[in-house]
């Protein structure tokens, strides 16, 4: 720490100075680190502001961060420590559930798992799954995708109201939307702050839609002869199931492979066989079968075996029904990726046609290019999402950070030019991901982002700014 | 026309100074009238972007309009002539269906109907039910509601991608989102676009999430013995069909009548007998149902026979199964409304459970102040939409526009003020509310809003303006 804080910050019983501390908020979900000034850990929405707008007035910019279970690095201070942290997951007196209306108020330190256990009693759930355990106003800021986004949407979705303090020398506290499921009244100004981290304010409290808790699931696990199976068979799917599908989740053989050979305990549905290609299939429903109704898991069946007859897809091989042991098999392939060797992530996205396109092109351009890559890729066929996984077996004597920058570049240079696709699906913005953002986004985008910051937080608030392409 | 126009204007073939084309485009969906220098109707939106673009330099200022069935005014000129109207009724050449993608790319002057009978082979649908058949790129610019929010949500939800022209002296134009179903590479700057009618921008083109088409359905209309019995119904029939549940319509005693009066062929369900409220549900879905499975009508009537046992809400009288009787009751309560007297239509939208608190709370205050007016209202109870209908039987000779102002101000003054409910639930922002939006619309809003139109149009596009309470 190399400048003098003014008692009006330091004195306050939220803000902490503590080395240890410090270092643990500058900590981030892939194992970045930074350094801080010091870390605030304000309890509300007012004592957020009185934080913002000291901090503004002596000109401390802050990195406002959730639950810290970002993969972009966003909420990460850089290491050079003239920023302070703005920790929100203290934040967390406010959950009112209105059940007629079906919305959910909720502070936004509270974790998703937590609003989920107070849903439950009412048979409610915010239905967005994903892996981590994130805290509610990053996921608002994120707009977080996750499985089951082909039936339910991503975060944006079910966001109906925002308490926003921006960053200006009041810390102005503003409140976009409310409880009403529809309003045309005018600019829907809370979008804009979904989706872009903490650049135009910070998020204190949301008001959300929630969903009726599923009540029957069937899970199907099939395997495909190859990858080129996979369009037919999930158009198919579509035009039996249409919403019932709550999830269509790809696997590919080396992601599989990863995941069992790190943690021998999963299962093996197919035994020592190891399909090319998988599809994770969920059906679900939120309402009440019958004792006379077939079930879901009958539903699917039925339907696999129309399709296996009609010949319209080709299935190799298909479990019906173990959904614990499939999902814990989906939800083992990050950690055994990660374990298979050093890692390059990619969480991209395509028309639902271009999947495949572009994962057959990369396995080409990759072994000419690269031939020392393994690719351990899964993901979201349902929505068009792929988490373009990448392992470098090279010699770690071999390696260098020039190697890692121009395979990055490779493949979103093609993912975004080649294919119309996404360098960052569900991940939003960060330091891992912004060169790309400053290649890629148009000149208006930038332009109109640069007008909304000069009047909500000049750029006094967050690590990410989407006008111009200075970091700082 | 009391201004010199140049040849680069009027020379164009899709430039019109014909008065009778003038007048046409002149009328609004509610008969409204105002006049214009001249109709524009470009076929493409590079012709969009040069008549913009002379427009500009020439410091006239354009209405946008689309299909002329807004209700609320925002595409009719004013009566002092001095605006031209942008027709993008002609911009009707693009159609796109991405069938592996689930989407469509529109242009801007396809009508509704158009849409759904070309997606209507492949069993897909734009599932916005709405009772005329707006353009699609007015329904973006509205932000469309309609009678089956409640399953498929608004215009928005579904809005992937915009092609937008902004109001700059080249007519720039903007491309905005694509054909992916998600990406979180900061601003979703489409959204602004979304709602705003063409205040910061002309939408062209878009592309669209589109939908299976339901493959069943099944309609009830609930008679109920009054209205403080239809919260428990609500919520009943939620907890037992969830998302199987496509519509949830109340109708009043008053608006039925109404209907029944101006339309004699309409069938009656219930006989001579007109309940005080009427629920219609509507059960759909999307998936094929087996020869062995219950119908979505049994379901419902089992369902229904449930909660009558159970004690759980209490119904009067059922009919199931008669959807398009069923329906067009629906359908015919806005023309049998109108054509009652006298309307002040309000489209105001509340949390679920203000809306009969909002209803019996007004009944009084209305009977109170003015004895003459008859509420005749209905609307969407599952999303909170209510249009609330006020039939005054004042004698014509003792009106005054003043007394209009008053029961309008009454209305909507008690709706926000004292409900927290919107004044415009899915009809937008025009001349008929724009007052309201001055009053009720927030500084941030109207501040955010200029630092938008700042560098989008300017206020050189569209009638109504966020920014500020000028809507010159």
């Amino acid at each position: 720490m190399n400048r003098s804080l003014p008692p009006s910050l330091t004195e306050r019983g939220d803000i902490d100075l503590d080395p240890q501390i410090i270092e643990t908020y500058c900590q981030g979900g892939r194992g970045e680190k930074g350094s801080a000034l010091f870390v605030a850990r304000p309890r509300s929405t007012q004592d957020a502001s009185d934080i913002i707008a000291l901090c503004v007035q002596e000109g401390i910019q802050l990195v406002p961060q959730s639950g810290r279970t970002g993969l972009v690095g966003a909420s990460v201070p850089d290491s050079e420590g003239q920023h302070a942290v703005l920790s929100l997951e203290r934040i967390t007196g406010d959950f009112h559930l209105d059940r007629i209306n079906r919305t959910a108020t909720c502070s936004a330190g509270l974790r998703l798992s937590d609003i989920n256990a107070r849903l439950s009693p009412e048979a409610l759930c915010l239905p967005i799954d994903v892996g981590s355990d994130p805290c509610i106003g990053g996921m608002v800021a994120t707009n977080t995708g996750g499985s089951r986004l082909m039936r339910y949407g991503d975060v944006r979705r079910h966001v109906l109201g925002l308490t926003v303090v921006l960053g200006d020398t009041n810390g102005t506290i503003v409140r976009l939307g409310g409880a009403l499921r529809k309003t045309a009244t005018g600019p829907d100004w809370k979008q804009l702050f979904v989706g872009t981290g903490a650049s135009f304010g910070v998020i204190t409290k949301c008001t959300l839609n929630v969903e009726p808790t599923p009540k029957h699931r069937a899970t199907a696990l099939i395997a495909l002869p190859d990858e080129t199976a996979l369009p037919d068979l999930v158009l198919e799917l579509e035009r039996r199931f249409g919403s019932l599908l709550s999830a269509l989740e790809f696997m590919s053989a080396n992601a599989m492979r990863a995941a069992y050979s790190h943690i021998p305990s999963l299962r093996k549905p197919f035994g020592s066989d190891l399909p090319d290609i998988a599809l994770l299939v969920e059906l679900s429903c939120d309402w009440l079968l019958g004792e006379a109704d077939r079930s879901l898991d009958d539903m699917l069946i039925g339907g696999l075996v129309k399709i296996a007859e009609s010949g319209a897809a080709n299935m190799a091989d298909v479990v019906v029904g173990r959904a614990e042991e499939v999902w814990a098999i989906r939800h083992a392939l990050s950690e055994g990726v990660r374990k298979q060797g050093r890692l390059y992530a990619f969480d991209l996205s395509f028309r639902r046609g271009d999947v495949l396109r572009f994962r057959s092109e990369m396995k080409g351009r990759l072994a000419q290019l690269f031939p020392d890559i393994e690719i351990c890729d899964f993901g979201h066929v349902g929505d068009g999402g792929i988490h373009f996984n990448l392992v470098d077996h090279l010699a770690t004597g071999d390696w260098s950070p020039g190697r890692e920058r121009l395979i990055r570049d490779t493949v979103i240079q093609a993912a975004v030019e080649d294919f119309s696709g996404s360098y960052s699906a569900e991940h939003g913005i960060g330091p891992v991901n912004y060169p790309y953002f400053d290649t890629y986004a148009s000149a208006e985008t930038k332009r109109f982002s640069a007008a909304l910051e000069s009047v909500t937080s000049g750029k006094r608030l967050g690590r990410i700014h989407f006008s111009s392409e200075n970091t700082k």
